[in-house]
């Protein structure tokens, strides 16, 4: 996605070799209007799928997931994450390892609001190890519910978290994939 | 809001005489043309200021948010929640208690995102004893911007946070007020 490319250019920071900040448009600051045109171009590359039920995690999967539903009509949910999740009854739970962190914690869905009839598409920020949407997959399972693929904003494409997931032959698709973050410099495919 | 008001009285749920439950569409579930209305009510009852930012919380803020700024074509920033963030800097910080959650938290704005020449709009899920709204104030505050009022989605009417904040003249609009919660039963003004 040619403008998306260029905010990351623009705007985006390679605050290491591994870590990219985008906060002036997608981790802390949005533009709404922008942000519906990435929620668009996710529908039209979905859009030959049957997709009942779109996922995310807060904080940051909200705003693309969330105009993507409104792209496609239909309902989002946002993965809660905390430290500990367990002793609440009729969730979800999977288990999530942040590398950024250096912790893990647990993502949670309601049972109430995914079925074995759903046909799920993932939508989340940024794509590095695949933990995060290794967890809600691992929901989607849970569920007996159908993966259609996942939404990616951004993906790192020097970490193996996408390929290793096309591999296995679930659908990534990416608006935007950097190849390194290497001297400061962001290196777009 | 005549829609919001049937879907509350609909799906939500009196966990106790204190606690709303509206996980199916505004804290966990989104229905994402619903929002869009919620967003384009807010930006209605707001038409006649001049608003050049939308201020909110993560994580159930980001989507009244996000499709506010959609209507008035501002751009969103949603303040990060985290037990302490002294230790960043260029953040704008304030303490937040949560009565809910019973502890203190504190959020952050970027100071690359929140000026003196900004006319803010604050937008949050829930409004109950003001915590919430009071810290995004005191960020507003520290930034020497200037605030528009705030735009509230469900405000528990039985708390005093709205008719405190009204008393010092800030200006709140809520879509929905709860009377009462008492017996498992939703009492709306």
């Amino acid at each position: 996605m040619k403008e998306l490319k260029e905010k990351i250019l623009q705007e985006g920071e390679a605050v290491s070799t591994t870590v990219l900040k985008v906060d002036s448009f997608l981790n802390h600051q949005i533009d709404p209007a922008f942000m519906k045109r990435i929620g668009n171009e996710f529908a039209k590359r979905f859009s030959n799928e049957r997709i009942t039920k779109i996922l995310t995690i807060e904080s940051s999967g909200i705003s693309p997931a969330v105009m993507t539903g409104l792209a496609l009509d239909v309902p989002v949910v946002f993965a809660r994450k905390r430290k500990s999740l367990t002793l609440m009854k009729d969730l979800y739970i999977a288990k999530v390892y942040s590398y950024t962190k250096q912790e893990m914690s647990e993502i949670a869905i309601s049972q109430h609001f995914l079925h074995k009839n759903d046909d799920v598409l993932l939508i989340d920020d940024f794509l590095a190890h695949g933990q995060a949407l290794r967890g809600l997959i691992d929901i989607v399972d849970q569920a007996g519910a159908s993966l259609v693929g996942a939404g990616i904003v951004i993906e790192k494409g020097f970490q193996a978290g996408g390929d290793n997931l096309r591999s296995e032959n679930y659908r990534v698709e990416s608006l935007a994939i950097i190849d390194s973050l290497e001297d400061g410099n962001i290196q777009l495919r």
